[in-house]
């Protein structure tokens, strides 16, 4: 069959109009946030039903023709770019609320949900949906699930996976599997939501989740603190966690602050300029917590560990002081900046950190080095940004070498070569730092009984 | 191989007195807390070391003989049993917390580490290990990951899956897998150590865990409130959680409470009788609090939710309040209750409580019904005693029909047929009540890349 002929068949799948070959809607809906990769689709097409998600996977099996999902193409590792002639299945139509339950404190999503609409719509309802991050005004919650999604609050919150109540999802047969019925409890066999959630598309599509919703935080408050070195914001963070339940601890280097400075809209958070400097969060429900903080606060600055700091006294404030730490990815983006976004355990940090430094400091001294992250995670965004001199097809080939350096330190101190970005098409090949040739081997087996024909999201997290 | 020259080759694999084959021996270590199955191992081994327990899973592999994890033997389901013929691997000797990290506040566990050895050791270092339940004193943290055990703090702390920062395992072909590596963020392909955690030893045996701890509670306070009905008690928690962070949400019957005061050990909670009962916990950090909870207590009694209640006062008021909850398992046990543990979504629970109620007060009015549990999660704990008047066999025989009918409302009202206890053997034939022909097509699928030769806990989750 010609792909004409199979683009014909796909339309009586779905409503008219409803797929897409123009070479606009191609690009646009062909890739994700990152650059490496030439989108090539054959088509898009839009679902609005569980129903017809099934039929278009139905269709792909019978076909061999390779899907791949589409949400709000926020991501950073490709795992949405469709580069080698695949159908896309974008989700923009399948994006409801369908349901809201109080007393279970649950909405049920269809995968085209914006993460910023349930954030909005658990606010309407006197509540709080707790995943948060820099693209959550476009990222959809599909998306979300097929990442593990992090952020800015997962010391408090934990990942996307903390928040999935129940699951549907199309295999790669295109059976309709219901994942856990949305229970707090349920001992009965494998928990296959769990498989699902982080699988970037490669075992089924999530055609409607159930999220859970938090109570509202209370009175939000934020400290910005300068240290002498990074090595000073451990005990920072270790001083903080024995006083206060935080709700997010970020760091980033005076260099960021640079950046985010020459914007000119974001006001400095105090005059002292330090190498580092860290953002807590935690809800100041009483003047006793307050109070806390501030004693925590002094006991820091008596150690050595700050030499300045500020408390956030108003709504405004507090917002101000997350331009700080929120503004950054947006902010360098025009440097061309080379992005890492890895882990390890929080108590390895300083070393990972000051290795990684050295070694890029070492070979590359014209390299600006960028480091912010969520350091109450363990999880550092490592940026190298283009010198000047440089043309960006030098300038990412360097990187490349680099690359294999960083991952060789990752390999060392035990971390992930992918903290909360995924894997996609730009890590695959670098997997296997992180995980042992025989979890990539029963990962590859798992993936063959969910994806027989090998059609869903194909060349993502494994070499094709 | 006769099995004696098997059971010799077994006894080289570890150290010398590591094989038990005497009588006592095989009926202790071949059994759980449930009583349905007659114990028949043919040797119980206790590996101390990864290597072994790889030995060993490699030597059944060879012969085809099938292997039964066995932990603290507090299970419900009879996922612990070996009914036949099997060789039981004791974790026993592999009890030892092996390191401690303060800064990622973990512990480092050998599956045969008793709960509340952990929970002791964290309370040693300051910190606090929340899963809790009444088994606690005789539970392994293998067993526990095995069930992914819940209990008394869910509705605060969740499962033990929460508490999994890592895992190390030996897969039934005898490879070992490090999954996770105890990172908090770590997008790198599909989360395999969800796939182990609740999965009853079919897939693989844990031989080492990374729990979490987290920090200590605060001046823990627990209220018991008397209700005039259990559809009353859905509103108190409503009006509680949207006041207090809950850490415990329990509730039981006021036959239940007959059977607690008859001890003579426990005092009553207050002079008036209710139907029912609902215990919550909080943390009063400061006197605001403790006002919160008291005016939410004047609210529920003035909307006529709660006729009487109290609060706890001081650490032993809280313990004698808790009492009332936890000692009702082990007051029961001599009446030969018939158990059952399911859940259903929190809303649902009003509902679904009546319609079973009905179903077994009509068809067995002389049964004494008693209900208890873990509410805030939507976990019932259903028990029926046995009539003096019926041997132990014809109440089971009755029971057995009363299950099937149970399992009914249970599938109707989409919850779990086993909340909290797991599938073991006990409700291997019920699955399809709770989990679809396609999902437990999947699981079986799972089963067979993990342990291709069919040798780890089989008849377990699913028929032989």
């Amino acid at each position: 069959m010609t792909t004409a002929a199979l683009i014909e068949e796909l339309k009586t799948l779905v409503e008219p109009g409803k797929v897409l070959t123009d070479a606009d809607s191609l690009a646009t809906y062909g890739k994700d946030w990152t650059k490496h990769f030439a989108p090539a689709p054959c088509a898009i097409v839009f679902p609005k039903s569980t129903e017809q998600v099934q039929a278009i996977v139905r269709w792909a099996n019978q076909h061999r023709v390779a899907l791949v999902p589409s949400g709000g193409r926020t991501g950073l590792s490709a795992a949405a770019v469709a580069a080698n002639g695949e159908v896309v299945v974008s989700f923009d139509y399948m994006n409801q609320i369908l349901e809201f339950n109080e007393f279970d404190r649950t909405a049920v999503c269809q995968p085209g949900v914006i993460t910023q609409q349930l954030q909005d719509f658990a606010e309407d309802k006197g509540l709080y949906y707790p995943v948060d991050f820099a693209s959550a005004g476009s990222s959809q919650i599909g998306g979300n699930i097929g990442t593990n999604a992090g952020g800015i609050k997962v010391i408090r919150y934990g990942m996307t996976r903390n928040w999935v109540a129940g699951l549907k999802v199309v295999t790669g047969t295109g059976e309709l599997l219901e994942l856990n019925k949305d229970l707090i409890k349920n001992a009965t066999g494998y928990d296959l939501r769990q498989l699902f959630i982080g699988a970037e598309g490669t075992l089924g599509f999530v055609v409607e989740a159930t999220m859970r919703l938090d109570r509202a935080p209370r009175n939000l408050t934020a400290m910005v603190l300068g240290t002498p070195d990074f090595d000073s914001i451990m005990p920072v963070l270790h001083a903080f966690q024995g006083k206060l339940d935080l709700t997010a601890f970020e760091f980033f280097s005076d260099r960021c602050l640079d950046k985010i400075l020459d914007r000119g809209d974001v006001p400095a958070p105090f005059e002292t300029r330090t190498p580092f400097y860290a953002l807590l969060e935690f809800e100041a429900t009483t003047e006793e917590v307050a109070e806390a903080a501030l004693a925590t606060f002094e006991h820091c600055v008596e150690q050595g560990w700050v030499l300045d700091g500020v408390m956030s006294q108003s709504e405004q404030q507090l917002q101000n002081l997350w331009k700080l730490r929120e503004y950054i990815s947006e902010t360098i983006s025009h440097f061309t900046p080379y992005k890492n976004d890895i882990s390890v355990t929080v108590s390895k940090v300083p070393a990972f950190l000051a290795d990684i430094d050295s070694l890029v400091n070492s070979n590359y001294p014209d390299f600006e080095v960028l480091w912010y992250g969520h350091i109450g995670d363990g999880n550092l965004h490592l940026n190298i940004l283009k010198p000047d001199a440089l043309s960006k097809d030098e300038f990412f080939a360097k990187c490349a070498t680099v690359n294999k350096w960083v991952f060789e330190v990752v390999q060392k101190y035990n971390g992930s070569i992918s903290a909360e970005h995924g894997v996609g098409m730009t890590k695959r090949d670098y997997l296997g730092y992180s995980r042992s040739a025989a979890e990539i081997g029963y990962m590859k087996a798992i993936k063959a009984v969910f994806d027989p024909a090998g059609i869903m999201n194909p060349g993502k997290i494994f070499p094709l």
